[in-house]
């Protein structure tokens, strides 16, 4: 054990990239077979290069996590965190408090109905439609003509893709706009809650843990997609049926042991892999302090403003994980940058790619990539101002309403995209979602503190109408008057918005109502900051195609194969169970035990185990999810697998398509991953007997336990 | 790996006195004489069992750390942590910062010298004195007749034994007063200061670090005793030669490996594992966290009432950081019995000796029993207002010296000890230790705060003086008034106390000194407190020896040998290098690396690594001291060693005498086993390869290195 990683921290600075390394689309797995092989992977390569086969017609998203089906009946599982908002929140009250109690479907019609908007997406296709997309495009086009005839050109491709609003369709931008394809997924609008831990199983550890290892975590959950009964998606409706998966995944008792091949399928959001040097240095130097500082003071606003007796601290409880989240995210990025030394290593990268660029690039390329690079440390300039302006959700409603309105005057097809038809539900949707989420005084309180920041930005940075309408060069007592005026609206709940969308675009331009006159009195300069943007974007996106044709070239000159970015699209990542040392003299073993959760436990959230979990660690009543290596059943297990946000509630498999887990963090030490790959990141997977053992002994959830196909096969 | 450590969570609750267990007197090493094979031990057992032989008679002790000799012309090598008072901040000020600098004396004349009653003591000789010390007495004898008798006999006894004030002789009491010996030692006065590294290895990690593992300090230093040409003891003067003690270690360049057999010898200060269960009830429940309290408040005391430009924040940087020390442990106890369920088990434990008690104990054996928890609990209610009264050092030194005039008008053998003619240097010398360890501003802070504290005290609690004089009853401005007064005294220095020191008690009488007459006006009831507490003590003292005898006989009962609780007597332990896990999925390594330094290195203390010192690691330069199984110069290891405070600075050795490291921590995880031998408990040393290391590579220190016996074989 201690050989094996005796040489971490040595090779930690090394630059290699490795077979193990990427987040890969499914059509590279072929040219993988050699490496698949050698990391212990038995199974078909020909079921993980296509979409369509098992088990990757099992994985499903939810729009920011990844999830799996894993019963014929639209059963589905995911991380317990992926259905905090959407499941555990909406269901929650005073009364009953899913956190607290967790929750058990004994029947099917004991699940619990979602929060609006609360989708299942099955892909149905992806194809490669770059094209179509760059139709009527040369490398000389404008950018104002290159951005609006992208976006016609991808409305055209939406509107002939989505025959139904069963039916979504997305065009993704690959290597920065190098490549596009086609998504299109069956969006399930009935999903049901199925089965939650209770908070102190579900997120057992909370923000202390978060992150970290050794953990504890049974961050897993139960779904039922429904849709009616001719299989087309409908809302909650009593007479739909359960949907039926083209495949699903078997749950494997046994689960794996250190060294296995493991794999996950799901859908990272974002990495920044595939960047130039210029952003790095920024988003290191720059950008990563000031999100911290804007996080850290966004979590005080919302402890300051919130409380539970009115029940504000719980609608805002979400936004504040995410933010805490978020904020220990971007620190441990800050740590791992100066810990792998990145700044150091990308240099090198950089000045041996601008070498290569000096040598074989012609001089149109060299002349795209310095334009880049200017457009960059620009735009960059003008980033920090942006943040600060737009925090109040009551100004954004009204705003997008009154958008909405605006473009609901022309026909459809001309509409901007994010208000045509196709939209409106889920315009609809964000409304309603102010009803468990928005408390206007907080809205407030938060909106205030940032604009006062946003004043002390120089004007040139600033909006113009702000700096107006607000009077920001004035006093804070002056800029806050404006706020009272706007918060004096009428429109303070989702159901007087629902009236505001109900209104035509005359409607809204007669109202007195002031948060309505100011939607108007800033609409005309949220367009032109609009179209800058788009013009700004769509000169940068072609620069950066040009850029990736650039670091293509340099990969191919060295032999590598390169893939992607994560885009919120499918993709594979295969590796191994294994633990880690991080830190010189400190293992991070792979498994984690039960008896883990008794030694954390102190009786105060989030460390608060109840009496009955506490018992059946104590009296080892292991049952068949004993795993003899480690003495215990298995909680959480780290892996090699290289993952991102996203990924969350990803299945993690074994050769033989069997879950033997949900991935559901990374470690802080690591997480600058997505700036680089880093071979010693890990991935935390809570394991498939803990979920079991949960289900069986803690739970007694029978029914959930014979729906399963539960394995107890060892590879 | 993963299998070693398995189990031990598991094992963590079961209570097993093992073979490796304790802290032994040397005499117990003959009757351990198949547990030392077994562990590994392969040298002369009737060399560690005799005090005068090799290793033992190269062990000294610094008078609250321990220390070995390792030449023969006086070099001694201890933990850096046991010089920083008297060595480094003695010889240090805002022109010369040996903290900062490190210290390395290229010839004996650069040997800097040491705080006044800077010592060494060496054990001449130990012996069982219980008859005499117990003589005249009978278990009837009332309890402060008692305290007389054997105070008297103590104090004939010592005289008889101090032949010249070049020794010391100490009545030492083992198991509560069940056993007493005598110890006689030689008192070094001349101890010079030969090497330091900077505080950046010295102390690396500083309160951060410390009681922790993955561990990086280097914490470890180099004394020389000197004395006069004939071998006597003198204090410091150029004619003085280097000490020729009867023996010394040599020093491994190969150090150990996992699972070597090691040992300590050293001096332990205080353990509580043959204590009552009120005692560990109280202490657990009671003063740990009051403790806790107090340490807290005195730090922030320190901490808002110093600063550096006046230098109070120097001065007081060492009492300080004792604070912090002591803080971080009993929280770390505080922990332990919980991670330990210490009540829980010790109730079990009590509960079978009290069946013991019960079924095999005499009704006289039971009644003292029963008397002596009587006595611990009453006296467990009056402890805590007792901390809050004597917390001005102006004052304690007042009242010192005045209790010193009182008592020099008595002939020298009727003296309370303490005051008597060999006491006088010591008297000294503490009032000269207030040159650099002494602020009267930060003094009354403090002793203004805690007696704000005091006055809240029920008045039965508190002193009556004190209550008049400062007339705690009422409001904070008056009991604040008289303490106004007494700091409005002429005496505020070292110097001042030295004349106050020389003052014969009818001048002291005479003072119209607000201090002087504070001390008097007191006198006569610090006198009857210290009589009642010595009555409360003798009689205590005979209880508790009662309850140690019947508890021997109950470890008999069950065929275990017995040690007594650490009392700042020559102990001998010995176990094996090994790693451990103390938290489920994180695994301690036995070692670790000069790269884990780089690691945690962030510029800022106690973190800032220098330059050389990085760019050393940055090339590998190894020399001989690389390690292959980790593949780096080990800086720290773990052992099972059993050792408490007072072991800090004890060389650790291996079969073949030589040292291999100095034991200079324990964990914070741990920590509770004073109160109870923990099987997982480690002991942290640094490894004679880094303290060889920093000799060669980073300080130069060539005659340093000539002049130790660096021993390259490897067992």
């Amino acid at each position: 054990m201690i050989k094996k990683y005796m040489f971490i921290f040595l090779t930690m600075f090394v630059l290699n990239i490795t077979a193990d390394e990427g987040m890969w689309e499914p059509y590279q797995m072929k040219s993988l077979q050699k490496e698949l092989r050698a990391s212990g992977y038995k199974g078909s390569v020909a079921n993980v290069s296509d979409l369509f086969k098992h088990p990757m017609n099992a994985i499903v998203s939810l729009g920011g996590c990844s999830a799996a089906f894993v019963s014929d009946q639209g059963l589905i599982a995911t991380n317990y965190h992926c259905i905090e908002r959407s499941y555990l929140q909406f269901n929650s009250n005073a009364e009953s408090d899913l956190f607290e109690t967790g929750f058990v479907a004994r029947t099917k019609d004991d699940e619990k109905r979602s929060a609006p908007g609360s989708r299942v997406y099955v892909t149905l296709k992806s194809t490669d439609i770059t094209n179509k997309v760059l139709d009527g495009l040369s490398d000389d086009t404008a950018a104002l003509e290159r951005a609006e005839i992208i976006e016609d050109n991808k409305k055209v491709i939406i509107r002939e893709c989505e025959t139904s609003d069963e039916f979504e369709c997305r065009v993704r931008s690959f290597f920065s706009g190098e490549t596009y394809k086609l998504e299109k997924v069956l969006k399930i609008k009935d999903v049901r809650l199925v089965y939650a831990p209770p908070s102190y199983i579900g997120e057992y550890g909370g923000e202390i843990d978060n992150w970290m290892y050794p953990r504890h975590t049974g961050d897993f959950a139960l779904l039922r997609a429904y849709t009616a009964k001719d299989g087309s998606s409908k809302e909650f409706t009593k007479d739909n049926v359960p949907y039926k998966s083209d495949s699903f995944l078997k749950v494997s008792a046994k689960g794996v042991k250190d060294g296995d091949f493991v794999m996950v399928v799901g859908y990272p959001g974002r990495t920044n892999r595939t960047i130039t040097f210029n952003e790095i240095k920024w988003d290191l130097e720059t950008g990563f302090h000031e999100t911290v500082k804007f996080l850290k003071r966004g979590i005080e606003l919302m402890e300051q403003n919130t409380n539970s007796s009115d029940g504000s601290m719980l609608k805002y409880r979400g936004l504040k994980s995410g933010y805490e989240n978020y904020y220990k995210k971007i620190s441990g990025q800050i740590d791992g940058a100066n810990n792998f030394k990145l700044i150091e290593s990308e240099k090198i990268k950089w000045r041996n790619f601008l070498d290569f660029v000096e040598k074989d690039a012609s001089e149109t390329d060299k002349n795209y990539l310095s334009e880049l690079l200017n457009l960059i440390d620009e735009d960059q300039q003008k980033s920090l101002a942006r943040s600060y302006y737009g925090n109040s959700a009551l100004i954004s409603q009204a705003k997008r309403i009154y958008r909405n309105a605006v473009e609901r005057e022309k026909i459809d097809a001309e509409r901007k995209p994010g208000y045509q038809d196709r939209d409106q539900e889920r315009i609809i949707n964000r409304i309603k979602s102010l009803d468990y989420s928005f408390d206007p005084r907080v809205d407030r309180a938060i909106f205030e503190d940032r604009l006062i920041v946003y004043s002390g930005f120089d004007s040139s940075l600033r909006r113009a109408t702000y700096s107006k309408l607000f009077r920001l060069d004035e006093s804070k007592e002056i800029i806050l008057s404006k706020v009272d005026e706007i918060y004096s609206t009428d429109y303070q709940t989702s159901e007087n918005f629902l009236q505001m969308f109900e209104m035509s675009l005359d409607e809204l331009n007669d109202s007195q109502d002031p948060l309505i006159i100011f939607a108007k009195d800033t609409f005309d300069e949220s367009l032109a900051y609009e179209k800058e943007s788009e013009e700004t974007g769509a000169k940068r996106q072609l620069l950066k195609s040009k850029f990736i044709g650039l670091l293509k070239k340099y990969y191919e000159s060295s032999g590598k194969q390169m893939y992607a970015d994560a885009n919120g699209t499918l993709r594979v990542t295969y590796g191994n169970v294994a633990g880690v040392s991080l830190k010189d003299g400190l293992i991070y073993e792979p498994f984690t035990r039960l008896e883990g959760i008794a030694q954390k436990h102190t009786g105060i959230k989030p460390f608060n185990a109840s009496g009955k979990l506490l018992n059946l660690i104590e009296t080892k009543d292991y049952g068949k999810y004993f795993y003899k290596p480690i003495n215990s059943v298995p909680v959480n297990f780290l892996s090699t697998l290289d993952i991102t946000n996203g990924n969350s509630g990803s299945a993690t498999i074994n050769s033989k398509f069997e879950l033997v887990g949900l991935a559901f963090d990374g470690m802080l030490e690591t997480i600058i991953a997505d700036y680089k790959y880093i071979p010693d990141a890990r991935t935390i997977s809570v394991d498939s007997r803990y979920l079991l053992w949960t289900l069986e002994k803690l739970d007694e959830a029978e029914n959930i336990l014979e729906e399963l196909t539960i394995t107890n096969s060892i590879y």
